[in-house]
């Protein structure tokens, strides 16, 4: 059986590659600038992305004060936003339809999450009508944008997450935090423009603000500690921007009002103003690290070229002069991994075939380990923010808590236990799933 | 310019595949079969290397102890035996030239590592040569076949690292450990005989046989974890076999003897035999679980066959009467994410399109969820595994300690401080890194 099976394939498949350790190490090269080539797409469709929730924030932003004005205000910026998006959006499902023809484009769940957001993108003129008719009310309005904007997110994060390059993979995660950032920073803009427009608040309304104000943080956090300098330095600046100070002082009405107490109305246009600049300015930043994550591509795969390049110059020599397999013998088998440490030095130095061959070998092994040992840290934020995704999910899921009552359950235990978040999320998940294994 | 990109994807590719939900997800149902059938030619794959492991495992102790009489022992064994490995060498070496060839086999990595491999088994034939004419010590005979097994279940590692499918994945981290364990076994059966057949033993040889014996442990132990009911069962009655007592007794005449005492050499064949019988017991449960593998890698392919024949028969309505997107803005856009969480229930029924492409996109949701947050246990037992490495590579690196000490380094860290051990390695691996980032 086995046999018939091996003779089949020497007739069918013989020579279809070389098998010799330098043709594999090759191969391995070859597909590793694959692999940069469609991250490199897979970039052009985050930037894409990214270019959508911008588009989509504003128009969110401008539709929910139209309804909330009962059609009265924002029409002619609510129309134009509206045809924004749908540019950007049009330009991003051409991107899906090349992109997701491609093999090696991305897996099952990319193809989910997407199909989720194309589902999405489809409901949106539908949504439009509603709201140019008046039909919907404004947190319906502020909650659809968001869930779309949230779909595209989770693309955004799955393209981070399954990224092997330390590099490129810290600086998705940046990326998606800042986006996050920037959508809750969105959020907040929206929210609490309609509370002051609305001219009362209630205590849920504060605590929804100040979670909202929390969670950018964290992420603003994330951000901070995977990129770059340059770009924490404008991060910084922009902290200390005359708009932030009026941020800081509405924020303060709006967390230190008493509950139910009346707000001046008029505020409600000066805060979507700074908080308008400040979200810009996230955009910029944005736009600043998603030409840097592009550069990086486009370095990474130069870089794997030449890589190439050099191992077929080093490769030559042992292709005409293959080295002689007794010498390899010493050479591969080296001294560390001896069994109780007596076998001392081994024989030195071997022809220059074997010289060339082991080098390219132990480069080429020496830079994927340190890959993945650099990888970790960004693959280590993820799965945090994975961990804690779904504790709260299970939490609100459980105990039919709204979303920021169960972070702030996980959160309190956190400070009182002086644990991490994630380990508090990760006891919760355990603590749960024990109790009963079929919801948990 | 962007515009221009645009148009000329719309001429040359329009169409190539219909952008709806729909299609999509039966597109990332498609993506999930291919994924599945590789990831069952990969376990393929293992199963040749589990094979030549076997062989080169035998091979070797007939090898060490042929180099140990001077060559007046086990030669026609020693012949018979390599002449096997190189039967079993030639189908794993067909094996790689024609799933090198296949897209989507596997990333850079995996490459890389087979082309140690590849370089090792080219070193075979002069191993072989130096082990006829008796030019190799018999310590040196074990270290090079040690070091080209260690090479194959690399391989196997970064299969088990690589997949995605949480059951399959648990599966390969069981049979990963069987086969290091048994390894591991194997070495301390090669150990032993020497060191019985030579008469002496040191401290050295002792605390190496302790090492061998307790990682095997750790192996064991993980196996067990991950491996179904019946073959921790069939484990389990290995343990109480007969050979186990003889094993035990000899482990504690090897491991509690004087330093420098005398051995009963005739004690080396006894041993050897019963440790054979338990190497034997090792490589059936392989087999075993190895088939369980294959079995429920054709199970997942054919409920992957199913599942997109059913969301094709659920989707063919989507497709003759497309929903109406007013009724899925409600439907998409369900409650559980309300702002505020006093939007209350929205209105429960839409048509009988919008039912079935939800139902589909949220069954595959729910399922691609479950199988990440199942792996995370898989996964972590492997990350483990490569965190403790990594720091016993650092310590070895650092101080020019031999592996077993720097794994009873750690070890006794973590005893003394009641720390996990990944953590030990975790803090190791920090603390040496902040000491000098060059070189940890």
């Amino acid at each position: 059986m086995v046999l018939a099976y091996i003779e089949a394939l020497k007739n069918h498949n013989d020579r279809s590659m070389e098998l010799t350790p330098s043709s594999i190490v090759l191969a391995a090269k070859n597909r590793q600038i694959q692999q940069l080539r469609h991250l490199a797409t897979r970039v052009e469709l985050v930037g894409a992305i990214g270019q959508l929730v911008h588009a989509l924030q504003s128009e969110r932003g401008a539709s929910s004060l139209y309804v909330a004005s009962g059609g009265s205000r924002f029409e002619s910026q609510r129309t134009q936003l509206a045809a924004d998006s749908s540019t950007v959006e049009q330009h991003l499902r051409e991107r899906f339809r090349t992109q997701l023809d491609e093999p090696g484009f991305g897996n099952a769940s990319l193809f989910s999450l997407i199909a989720w957001v194309v589902l999405g993108l489809d409901t949106l003129p539908a949504l439009r009508q509603r709201i140019a008719d008046c039909k919907i009310k404004a947190d319906e309005v502020v909650i659809a944008y968001s869930r779309l904007i949230a779909g595209l997110l989770s693309v955004v994060f799955d393209v981070a997450d399954s990224t092997v390059d330390p590099g490129i993979s810290r600086r998705l995660v940046a990326l998606f935090n800042l986006i996050q950032g920037k959508e809750l920073a969105g959020q907040e803009r929206a929210v609490g423009s309609a509370l002051l427009a609305s001219g009362t608040l209630a205590v849920r309304h504060q605590q929804r603000i100040l979670h909202l104000i929390e969670t950018q943080e964290r992420n603003i956090q994330i951000f901070s500690e995977f990129s770059g300098r340059p770009l924490v330095d404008d991060w910084e600046q922009m902290q200390v921007a005359p708009y932030m100070v009026q941020i800081e002082r509405l924020r303060r009405v709006l967390c230190s009002a008493a509950p139910n107490a009346s707000l001046d109305a008029n505020l409600s246009d000066t805060w979507f103003a700074c908080c308008s600049e400040r979200i810009d300015g996230m955009w910029r930043l944005q736009e600043t690290l998603l030409a840097d994550v592009r550069a990086e591509c486009a370095r990474l795969v130069e870089a794997a070229e030449q890589d190439l390049a050099d191992a077929e110059g080093l490769l030559e020599v042992v292709a005409t002069h293959p080295p002689e397999s007794a010498r390899l013998v010493e050479r591969f088998l080296g001294p560390e991994l001896a069994l109780d440490g007596n076998l001392g030095t081994l024989p030195g130095h071997g022809g220059e075939s074997e010289n060339s061959l082991l080098q390219v070998l132990q480069e080429q092994k020496a830079r994927l380990a340190a890959m993945e040992a650099e990888r970790d840290a960004a693959r280590r934020a993820l799965n945090e923010r994975k961990v804690i995704e779904r504790a709260k999910g299970v939490l609100m899921a459980r105990f039919s808590m709204p979303e920021d009552e169960a972070y702030r359950t996980l959160r309190k235990t956190s400070m009182e236990q002086n644990r991490r978040l994630v380990d508090v999320a990760e006891a919760t998940l355990a603590v749960l799933a024990s109790i009963d294994p079929q919801k948990a």
